[in-house]
């Protein structure tokens, strides 16, 4: 390899540059295609509805390795919130500033660093290397990494690990190893009754009643106790509604909405028919719509978890923590695929206003995912 | 007496022909205190903000018996739902139509009636007879009846027994004495949580869950199991709202209202208790307004309600039931003052389109009223 390892700033800068606000490309992709083609990548440009993805992988042979990321971003929000232009990638006291500093340019900046420092000193690497950039995975994520994966199916080109390069660190970098990812669902529930006279409560049948009795039964008491690499499933109702303004009738209908996050001890099947089975014991007449936006999953500890867990020893000198906590990201849709890890920067700003990254981090991220590289193919 | 009884209808079509929905008065109290002034009353007319009330005595000695009653109506709601005008006081196959007919210009006019024929056999009856004819039952009740009486006790004329001429008869003329009503108090609750991202539980504080919770331990068990003269005290929600619209956020707030129908075992100040016992039985963080539209009120077995049991025996060849059910109705201001009992027409179609009263019920009435003041004044 060369005395100097790339610097992953200027990618990160140009990527920076480009407003990429879900579901707009705005030249992001782009600038990865310029930067992954020298380096000996075959990119395909994917468009699904109105989103444009990335696939690009060098090499053929097996085991195949593929870095996921997403070049999109949240919008700014207000801009007098920001110190700086969101959009202008400005350093600042060694700290890069902008909108997808840490989630998640600034992690495909220093990936394309490590990977070029590792392709300069392996040129001849077993098996093969790939990104899945997508634009889709901060709106409804329907256009991006699934669509991209089943394309991907299609060809035959399933990788055998994934990293997906979500800034997931929690204190310092590489702490987290993030091996998972609770589900989640939510419950739309509908409890008809009879509407009445609340003077005449015995010619009424009251859905509020009824759906207090249902949810006390469902947050009683704890779903389960977690389990090894997971938190204790959670649910929680968000929404109780029922829109009568008069005090003295008892309405037709109430509503309510529960998000469920759940560990591998569940699935969104089990805890529909967990939702079902506390209906029916108050003996409800109701209408439910699930809407479960991920499974939980788990990458068991085997040979990929261990090359991350020796990356990240040889760049820190600290073992990471296994984790499955916090919200989705897209390796809930490669999970279906292959083992997948998430592991990237702090991510202590993501989704704010003056979300940035020191320059720093992001340098010993780059060769973090060099020594990640190194050990996949070890 | 005369051999003729008095026919109540045309006065009930008179008075039905004025549109005085509340708080319109569109003619009424001048239609009775015309009837009223040859009778040998003093009539009195008590402008309480934009209501307008009647009070109308004959006699000044004791005891008082005083007939209150109410001239306002309810809105006829939509013309479609009507066979016929609302404000004609058409007779159709022996039932007489239109907004009030039962609730309750029927039974003013009844007692309008069943009065001339007791004055004409009794003209120098011991005691006097007044009228409380309010314009503002159906409304708020701020501007009638509990002004009128505090404007008689200012004057010394409170009564010593009041009968409320509602349509309280159940299934058959003077199948029912009413001698006390239950209690109504409404409680609207906000329920003050911490705002969060439902996949942090434990960074918020649900305040529906809290809210559930103090529900589930309000409705879990009757409050009570009735008393000798009155039902079971009753406890509705009739409102639960959130306002929140996205399943993963964890409001700030929850709010419900719940409706009680109480009993003489409690008061409006003894159930707000209640209800903050089991408020902070939950810790919530509460905010909580009461409405108390009425306190329970109960007329003891005595003798003016053994005359009203006489006169609807003698009447109707059946001992009536005493009861306290129902809603509310103006007795509940009289009853701070003295005895007071409900009887009047059956009320099946009181507030509904093509209200009406069967001219011979109303006939009947009359004759029921005329053996209620020969019974008063035995």
């Amino acid at each position: 390899m060369r005395n100097t390892p790339t610097d992953p700033l200027p990618l990160a800068q140009a990527l920076i540059r480009c407003p990429s606000v879900t579901p707009a490309d705005a030249g992001a992709l782009g600038v990865l295609e310029a930067a992954l083609a020298p380096l000996g990548f075959t990119c395909h440009r994917l468009r699904f509805g109105e989103i444009e993805n990335l696939y690009a992988r060098r090499g053929t042979g097996g085991p195949h390795f593929c870095y996921a990321g997403h070049t999109d971003v949240v919008p700014p929000g207000p801009a007098e919130g920001w110190a700086d232009d969101p959009f202008s990638g400005l350093v600042k006291d060694g700290t890069l500033h902008g909108r997808g500093a840490c989630d998640m340019k600034g992690g495909i900046a220093a990936f394309l660093a490590g990977l070029t420092d590792y392709l300069a000193a392996n040129p001849g690497h077993p098996g093969s290397i790939s990104l899945l950039i997508t634009g889709d995975e901060e709106g409804p994520a329907r256009d991006g990494t699934v669509k991209v994966l089943e394309w991907m199916a299609g060809r035959g080109e399933i990788p055998d690990m994934a990293l997906v390069g979500e800034p997931t660190s929690r204190a310092r970098l590489g702490d987290i190893v993030k091996v998972g990812r609770r589900g989640s669902m939510t419950a739309y529930i509908t409890l008809l009754g009879t509407q009445g006279h609340s003077a005449y409560p015995q010619r009424a049948d009251n859905p509020i009643h009824r759906l207090v009795r249902v949810l006390h039964r469902l947050i009683a008491q704890p779903i389960d106790q977690g389990s090894e690499f997971f938190e204790a499933t959670t649910l929680q109702v968000t929404g109780f509604d029922v829109g009568n303004t008069a005090n003295n009738v008892i309405p037709g209908e109430a509503r309510a909405m529960l998000n469920i996050r759940f560990n591998d001890l569940h699935t969104s099947a089990s805890l529909t028919e967990m939702l079902h089975a506390a209906l029916q014991a108050e003996e409800a007449r109701y209408e439910m719509r699930i809407d479960c936006s991920g499974e939980s999953f788990l990458t068991q500890p085997g040979p990929f978890v261990d090359a991350l867990r020796r990356a990240v020893v040889r760049a820190t000198g600290a073992e990471p923590a296994l984790d499955t906590g916090g919200g989705t990201s897209d390796a809930r849709f490669i999970a279906r695929y292959c083992p997948v890890a998430e592991l990237g920067a702090v991510g202590s700003t993501m989704h704010k206003v003056n979300e940035c990254v020191p320059v720093a981090e992001l340098r010993e991220l780059a060769g973090l995912y060099r020594m990640v590289l190194e050990e996949a193919f070890a």
